[in-house]
């Protein structure tokens, strides 16, 4: 494990740089504003990038990548970068079976986004044979922004050896050289580490399991309470993320209910990237975040829906949802 | 100005890899750890690397930086790299002198490691026509680490267009787009910068002038105090850092003085970086530092001599000499 002071880009461009060289052949998993990040940032380094793609708001095709990786029989295909939760559409991907595809080809690394997965999410990284890993403070570990993660397997170890991209401020060998003598090679941002120290003292007493089931639970409030206000889920149901949930309102505007949220209730709800600016709101529930506050935010959205004239709602309906739901678990 | 989430080591590379392209040939002024520093992260980018070294402790020799800039009649040298304050030694480099040898020059970048130098001692950035300088938020800007800031001409800014070396995170362009707008192209610290922003107004209220008044006379009152308790200071009066003091003691062990500086005194000393490591202890003057601090620093460091048994002070000889330069300045 190497960690920097960067944020989660910084982390997952250490993740990229560290074992592919230019000319690399890989395959970018894009379905959302991430996915397409990686496949710039991998354009950028003068990878050869193929774009695995789905529509924003659905989840990446395992099958895809599959055949991808079975018509590669020259193993030329270096790398498989995926997006494990996808932020910009709330949207969980299969990793689990597209990893298990990039096992079958025996020679590509997998390296996952994890910014918003990592901590929310089950993501046993050795039993499934994660290659890279890349996280960040601000998310699943609760603290501020500005500390990044990398988790390495040997075999992206072995790969570093031959990886030709230049790379100093993230070049991993100094900070696991550094780390065995517990130590940096630059200055870490040390109030972060120190943060983070009670955040793992935390979860350690929470338990990852009860951790992955509050997340769970969120997930299923929000979403449920979602569907009784009669708004549009943004991500199906058996691709939703545990780390946020977008919603595409429809006769009622987005950026509306944003700015009411944020004046009379002082919550800030996240817009849409890119093309689907204007289109979505997004609701996070990931790290310190209790049943309270989703209720608090259900409750908000509510008063700011009757606030804006939204008719098509019984008022309460989003409360007494979330309510079942964590009367249920 | 760009600002990113990372430490000084990852604004320097910013600061170089924005600007440079592959087998460009660059003069890297080396007489310490940090010069070392960006000498070893221009080769691993590629670049065409020419030292030009002093001993560490001396500062570098401008003439030395001006014969090459001249007998470069072809103009190949595309940059020259300078660590304006020496942190691990102790010395400030001559900025001003080689920085005219590079305008002289006409077509080099001046590239400028500013990190204990910005904000501890006047550097007039666009006065002198610097084109790169980077600096990090833990020094003279008197707050956590974890931000890094680049400062950028628009003739750097010229040489951009053409520079080739790969850059995603550490993309300068892309903050720049977003600075204009008011935010960021990755998750910033954003506790920093708002921690940021209550130094800034510190340092307005405090003004440059005194700001630089008061690293003067602390660096002063330090090394005036060393000298009276007969401990060799590392670097010479004319090149000394307003940012930090190294000693180099003779007759008592500088491990041995760090260490009993820190379990009966809780002050922290920085030892020395590679081979002087063992060699020489740092005293820190730089960014939220007042006369009192340095009067404990010097006491603690009397009593902790006393200690170990140093015989060649007079006792209260320190702070007399330190309490001298208070009165005067």
């Amino acid at each position: 494990h190497c960690a920097s002071s960067a944020s989660g880009t910084g982390a997952m461009e250490a993740g990229i740089i560290n074992f592919l060289s230019a000319g690399d052949r890989v395959l970018v998993g894009c379905n959302g504003k991430f996915g397409d990040r990686w496949a710039q940032l991998s354009a950028a380094f003068g990878l050869e990038v193929e774009k695995i793609s789905a529509e924003w708001g659905q989840p990446l095709d395992p099958e895809q990548f599959r055949e991808k990786l079975v018509g590669d029989t020259e193993k030329q295909i270096k790398a498989v970068i995926v997006t494990h939760s996808e932020t910009s559409t709330g949207v969980l991907n299969d990793l689990e079976t597209i990893n298990r595809y990039v096992k079958d080809h025996g020679e590509a690394l997998i390296i996952v986004d994890a910014v918003t997965s990592l901590g929310a999410v089950n993501l046993p990284i050795d039993s499934w044979g994660i290659d890279v890993v890349a996280s960040g403070s601000q998310k699943g570990y609760m603290i501020p922004p500005g500390l990044g993660f990398v988790c390495v397997s040997p075999k992206a170890w072995e790969a570093y050896k031959t990886a030709k991209l230049p790379r100093f401020y993230f070049d991993l060998a100094a900070y696991r050289k550094t780390a065995a003598k517990n130590t940096n090679p630059f200055t870490p941002p040390v109030n972060l580490v120190i943060a983070l120290q009670t955040a793992l003292r935390m979860m350690k007493a929470e338990g990852l399991d009860s951790i992955f089931a509050r997340h769970q639970r969120l997930m299923n409030a929000t979403r449920e309470a979602i569907k009784a206000l009669s708004l549009p889920l943004f991500a199906p149901d058996q691709a939703a993320s545990p780390a946020i949930t977008a919603v595409a309102p429809v006769s009622v505007e987005s950026e509306q209910i944003r700015s009411v949220m944020k004046k009379h209730f002082d919550i800030i709800l996240a817009g849409g990237q890119d093309h689907l600016k204007g289109k979505i709101f997004r609701i996070g529930h990931l790290g310190f975040v209790s049943d309270r506050d989703i209720l608090a935010a259900i409750g908000a959205l509510e008063a700011s829906l009757r606030e804006l004239g939204y008719e098509s709602m019984t008022p309460g309906a989003g409360i007494a949802a979330a309510a079942r739901v964590f009367a249920q678990s």
